[in-house]
């Protein structure tokens, strides 16, 4: 079967498939509110029976809070086993008075589908399954695939997080897919070739046993406040590189072909200022804004506090300060080992006369790469390619999707392909989120190809 | 007379001064707290009887809140004029319950008076008055004595403030006399030879136009939290000097006879460390912790903040940050020049791209120095020096107390005489206040000696 035939067999069943996902969006599956837990078990249990409906074998995973949704295809015994990742959770809803219709009363206007969760990542998912779906209904899905439908990726994925050890055989695989990522802005489909790791960490400086009056002490006593923003300032070089001993030292540098990939890549640094507020000169000077995000790590204060915060003045030299860290790592940086650098540098940066309490340490998870010149990311961009006229875009993320990576580490996945048709414009995590029917029929498209090409 | 006779005269009268001490303190008179506006006229209602009763003629000074209560006694015409500065208004009193006795029911126990206000400042300036309606009774007050009793210094001293200039004639004196200050911990009697001056700012750092995702923009966008970090950082050097361009520039230098009574200070690093926490290392690395405090100005971050504060991790890159700034000013520093210069050096230091916003700029108050060869200063260390086989103490605060510089600067008073006899272990500001009977005699005698020797 080729594109044509999707096509035409999406057009023939696309008010059928309108009618599930508006009923999927129907369930108020916000994970992280607990008036939503029956909510959650009822999406959870309609997949199931979907999946079952649509030609898998499928059951509910139970973890510590939210049951994960399992399905499984059995393809022809050479080809490969795929995992596909997807999430039935959505976030919560404020501001309600914001939404021009109830957030889980689905409405179609000009055709897009506006809910909550209708593209995140209940459209995305959905789509897939449908492509499946048709795939499974022609006797031409071969590959084996595995579906694993998570209900907390928006609150922290603890529930699948805390299992995926036990799961090891259930969930083993060649090929991990995700439907939960975005195009550029410009809608070229999109292959997300990197994503970075993530650690954290709070640094607490303790100085005087109590606030001291700043005139009787001042410049007398240490301040802790002068002295966390000299402990943060020191993690930074003057040209905005990372003056960690020892951070760079594993750095994977971009591959010719990552650098040529990379000089595709849509970036406009009037444009991110005007998005932004902020022209993109953080971080390392000697690096393209592309390079710094997708190939370089980074360290960010996420917070700074001390002393007081009221308008006026008060007159204080505080007793303690403290700043928030986080850290994103690139392939082949040691989570660990990056995390134990960052404190060894606090620790030789702490004036004497104050101690230093290390907390909040965590999140230690690697960096992620997709060789481009692999035989998966070859077939994803024949696949992209003829899905379109425009060419397919390369991104590497500076975020961190922790479970995915971990996912594809516990399954033995090789690889880990995510692609995914979210815009923008489709307002996810805010009020009147939307998907529309187009891309719906993109995302089907290329996962129906895909699995074809596997 | 002589402080044989005072002693004396002090017996005879010593428990008519304690019900006139314990009827004062029996006023709710918390200058801050609307539920005592009443208390607070009653008390200085009282006040202007009293003065009256004691040979004053007394009234009232209104002002925009709280009264002022005014006495004047006319002296010799070829005598000076003096003016005398305290305040009838009290701390708060919470944590109510770690008091041993109702705060306004005062308690003479072991030779001390336990009452919010007992020494601070009802105690202190109370012993005073009685000096001076000693002297009166006795036809000894030779010089013109003028007494201001504020009541709002605890919470800004606003009304007077406003008020001064048309006040000037009013007040118009040679001697501004405060007792309201504490002797160095070995009790010596102790005259304060300098204070601070104060100027004080809030910087705002805007960086994006809302909180960024700190793995989407981390090591691309500014970041206000890490800036803000590095602008502080800035305003001092690595030997703890300060970095501002031009802000020693009028630094008035200490004498000779200044450098040798400071080496005459009470001062133990190790006591001061055990006491508050920190060793004395803050500051400029190349002078001694009394020289700093005393000699040298200060940059102080009274509080700085920005981004998540809470529990565990919120990766977000903030979008702004703001840090609170004071500084401690000495002779004969411009306080508008360097608050202008730190403005400068904030500005000069903001990375393109931010914005540099500076508020609540204020305190624009100079340093005061006493100089210890004028006649004032001669004539103090005489009476303090037969009061006590403890030889007097010189201290050059590091705190400022602006009311009193603007009171002997609007009054045209060539000198600011500040003696007081509270103790730390007063506990003033905290619960269980209190003022031994032994302190209020000491500066009843005190006061006594030195109106006598003018």
């Amino acid at each position: 079967m080729n594109k044509t035939d999707f096509e035409r067999i999406f057009a023939d069943q696309k008010n059928r498939y309108l009618d599930e996902w508006m009923k999927l969006l129907s369930f108020p599956s916000i994970g992280t509110d607990p008036d939503c837990e029956q909510a959650c078990n009822d999406c959870a249990n309609w997949l199931v029976e979907h999946l079952r409906n649509i030609g898998f074998e499928s059951r509910l995973l139970l973890t510590e809070s939210k049951p994960v949704v399992f399905g499984e295809h059995i393809g022809q015994p050479d080809k490969p086993i795929i995992l596909f990742y997807g999430h039935y959770d959505v976030q919560p809803v404020d501001p309600l008075e914001e939404w021009n219709n109830p957030p889980f009363e689905p409405v179609l206007k000009n055709g897009r589908v506006y809910a909550r969760g209708a593209q995140d990542d209940k459209g995305q998912f959905l789509s897939a399954l449908k492509a499946m779906e048709t795939l499974i209904a022609n006797d031409c899905l071969d590959v084996t695939v595995k579906v694993l439908l998570e209900g907390e990726e928006e609150c922290g994925s603890d529930g699948i997080t805390k299992s995926l050890s036990k799961w090891r055989e259930l969930i083993q695989a060649n090929l991990l897919m995700v439907a939960d990522t975005s195009t550029v802005p410009s809608s070229a489909p999109t292959i997300i070739m990197g994503l970075r790791g993530l650690i954290y960490l709070t640094a607490t400086l303790y100085g005087p046993s109590h606030d001291l009056h700043s005139g009787l002490h001042g410049g007398c006593a240490l301040n802790p406040a002068a002295e966390i923003a000299r402990l943060v300032a020191s993690l930074h070089n003057n040209d905005g590189s990372i003056a960690v001993a020892g951070f760079y030292d594993n750095v994977k540098a971009p591959t010719p072909r990552e650098e040529e990939l990379l000089l595709t890549g849509e970036f406009d640094a009037a444009s991110y200022e005007k998005e932004i507020g902020v022209p993109p000169v953080g971080g390392e000077r000697n690096y393209s804004p592309l390079m710094r995000v997708g190939f370089r790590p980074s360290i960010d204060v996420t917070g700074i506090h001390s002393g007081f915060g009221g308008t006026g003045v008060k007159t204080v030299i505080p007793a303690k300060a403290f700043a928030k860290i986080t850290s994103r790592l690139v392939p082949d940086q040691k989570p660990a080992d990056c995390l134990q650098a960052i404190i060894n540098h606090l620790q030789a940066h702490t004036p004497h006369g104050m101690r230093l309490e290390i907390s909040d340490t965590g999140g230690v998870f690697p960096g992620f790469r997709l060789n481009p010149d692999s035989e998966t990311a070859k077939k994803a961009i024949a696949v992209l390619s003829q899905m379109s006229d425009q060419k397919p875009a390369f991104l590497w993320e500076g975020a961190s999707i922790p479970v995915v990576v971990e996912l594809a580490r516990v399954s033995g996945a090789d690889d880990l392909l995510l692609v995914g048709f979210g815009h923008e414009n489709d307002m996810i995590h805010a009020p009147n989120e939307s998907f529309s029917l187009d891309q719906f029929q993109r995302s089907y498209i290329y996962t129906c190809l895909m699995l074809s090409s596997l």
